[in-house]
């Protein structure tokens, strides 16, 4: 199982068309920097969270035009014969800044800024697009739910209900923001996280009865395992299980009816039985919203599925990478000059950002600053841009770890309203620092 | 660039932990039949759509447990050594039946029927799952989207918003449904997906100004080719337009505004030039109702994206891959029982099943017919299962075209209702067929 493929053609075909027009008007190695932001976060979310970043520098070094793949480009007329020389040495040089993997942003926020010529950054659009679009929107999500669980176990097991490799970059976002473990195995073996799982409701329908299976899985995988126990009746399974297991059960599992009157209901049982210690998990169909009205019950760990791999509404991050600077005239030494599209409805603001979060005395956020000039950060401007690549080589590049810790410190540093479920304005607003005209 | 990985770990860690018990209880070879379904179509939905079929039987056919696969499973003890030994040989022997690609599906129906042992069928519950909540959602938004177009051609546009392998997926399902076109280089080496394209604003920014950037592009690609007329004023860049290139230019590109108003604009303006061949296409967050809403404007072509890739709204399709039969006891030569889990809310139909659309003398469809025993089917009932894997033998390989027709085909029989765009019910009742008791 190896991730050497080369991800060159996860590309959209007007990219290679413009570099083939570029290449013959002789603008091609014009110097650029394009930009990846949001115009605005999605109507529900009141924070975005930066995620994809550890992937697309995976991405980036495997997209390159090797001779399968040139040959494909050659066969379906895609592009012409100096384009295809020219992509057979493509090897991105340019510098690559970004918000690091786990921060939080906003609207307008540069989370990644693209500097170098319109031939080489113009080609990454769709591959950096694709990345952060679905893991962002992910993340934002997740980040909600583990919110909205307030400190119990969360464990993601949405892999069935989405692309089987978005389940594995799901897996990985998910724990970014603070989940436990995932079913996930491909994401154990691939990034590490830790994988978890028991037993479905096919597991008691194979055995003859239930008694008979609860039995096969404690001889299999011990007393600390998960029984799930509604296949038929929850408070017989609950008796079954612990004439079997005993106080010393791992947990139960409970994947259906009325989650909170259930688990209270077996929390009794198992206090009843001494075996206090023994832990109620929760499952089916469970978001934010649910996992927050269960506050008040029982419950030892949720897992979550559907509504965190389809991003719980929104299933994409509505990011787009634009030009916003290129060199002025033929000259590639003069100073890039800021452009913009002027379309009804599509803002977009030319020149290159910086980002920065500017805090209070008390280390708390008050505002996102985008800034149209690099500017000298104060005491209190915490700065967001990292080096993602220089000149090419990759710099960027930290453990899952890094990304989980600075994601709950990003989280904690903003104001309480970015942790409540009901819609509502950003947590923050972004104020757009222009230059003085002097 | 190769299809060559190992499928195996995009698996749920309890699938592995279920076979362990399952081995040391002696049941883990015990017959079985396990069937996908939906419990009932999403409520904007009046058919659904299988699609991911063949991308099943080629994940399938990579599902093989390697020593890199083996090592990861020991190091993380995800299971223990006799069931390491028992994946080690690893290959599916059983049968695989299901709906063709392309077939529409409602309620109930059985769209893919997996026999084999509990060992061999429980592990592929993920991973065919992911495949076809994936590809099915997509097609049923797809599938719309060309109803709503009414006969003017479609481009697949949408890999920037979704995961950067679903977006190949995505590419493949909008051609079975019947797009013309998508921009995904991928999915053209891949499956074959014609693909399109031809410039960004990006590429009009880039150049000094407009009448450069489309000189450039004409010289580039041709006068076939098609200019993005929004970047500032639509009616100065289609004035432009016409000036270089004359009434064989290939068609112009609107990405925002009022498309029908703009489009009713530019087609007088290319009329008055004589470009009466010279195409409009629209793109910029279309859906299936703004695609219907358009219908009365001068618009030869759509390009989807965003609602294409995530489902418009259904971003899975909520199939369930069920354990519905299994042999009674330890005989395995004994006939098979019905099983089926008795809990609220989520209702399942023990015993295998057989699906059959009953059509009337015209041809038209009246009623999905879901059987508990294998029928004589009626003139007029037409059989839905087809052979997919045989003795673990792939058998149900086909071209991307055939699942295209078979999908045109099976939409044409639905009733009028179907391609309604309107919330409503199925097109067609799915009726249970009990064997009568004798």
């Amino acid at each position: 199982m190896t991730e050497s493929r080369s991800t060159a053609l996860l590309t959209d075909h007007y990219e290679l068309t413009m570099l083939q027009a570029a290449l013959r008007s002789g603008a091609a190695e014009r110097p650029t920097v394009f930009e990846m932001f949001a115009r605005r976060l999605p109507e529900s979310r009141r924070y975005g969270v930066v995620a994809g970043t550890g992937r697309f520098l995976d991405a980036l070094e495997r997209f390159r035009f090797d001779t399968p793949t040139l040959d494909h480009l050659a066969d379906a007329k895609v592009v012409d014969d100096p384009t295809l020389e020219w992509l057979s040495s493509y090897r991105f040089s340019g510098d690559i800044w970004g918000y690091a993997e786990g921060e939080c942003y906003f609207a307008g926020s540069p989370i990644l800024v693209v500097e170098g010529s319109f031939a080489e950054c113009v080609v990454l659009e769709t591959l950096a697009l694709s990345i952060y679009n679905h893991d962002c929107a992910i993340a934002a999500a997740a980040s909600r739910m583990v919110s909205a669980a307030n400190g119990r176990p969360m464990i993601e097991m949405g892999s069935r209900r989405t692309h089987e490799e978005a389940a594995v970059a799901a897996a990985r976002v998910a724990y970014i923001t603070g989940f436990a473990t995932s079913s996930n195995l491909e994401a154990g073996r691939r990034y590490g996280v830790p994988t978890a799982g028991t037993s479905a409701h096919s597991f008691t329908l194979l055995h003859d009865n239930e008694r008979h299976a609860f039995e096969a899985q404690l001889t299999a995988l011990g007393a600390g395992t998960t029984l799930l126990v509604d296949t038929y009746d929850v408070v017989r399974a609950v008796r079954t299980a612990m004439e079997l297991a005993g106080p010393s059960l791992g947990a139960v599992r409970l994947d259906s009816g009325d989650l909170g009157v259930l688990a209270s209901e077996v929390r009794k049982l198992l206090d009843e039985h001494g075996a206090t210690e023994t832990r109620i998990v929760v499952t089916s169909d469970l978001d934010e919203h649910a996992i927050q009205a269960l506050a008040v019950a029982p419950v030892d760990g949720y897992g979550v599925g559907t509504s965190l791999v389809t991003g719980s509404g929104t299933p994409t991050a509505s990011l787009v990478y634009k030009l916003v600077a290129r060199a002025q005239g033929d000259d590639p030494t003069s100073p890039l000059s800021p452009v913009a599209k002027r379309s009804v409805g599509k803002p977009s603001r030319g020149g290159r950002k910086w980002g920065a979060r500017r805090l209070d005395e008390h280390g708390q956020a008050g505002a996102e600053l985008v800034y149209d000039y690099e500017p000298e950060l104060g005491r209190l401007e915490r700065p967001l841009l990292v080096p993602l690549v220089a000149g090419g080589e990759t710099v960027g590049r930290e453990t899952l770890g890094a990304a989980r810790e600075r994601h709950s410190r990003a989280v904690a540093e903003l104001p309480m309203t970015a942790r409540q479920m009901s819609r509502g304005e950003p947590a923050i607003p972004t104020l757009f620092e222009q230059r003085a005209l002097t």
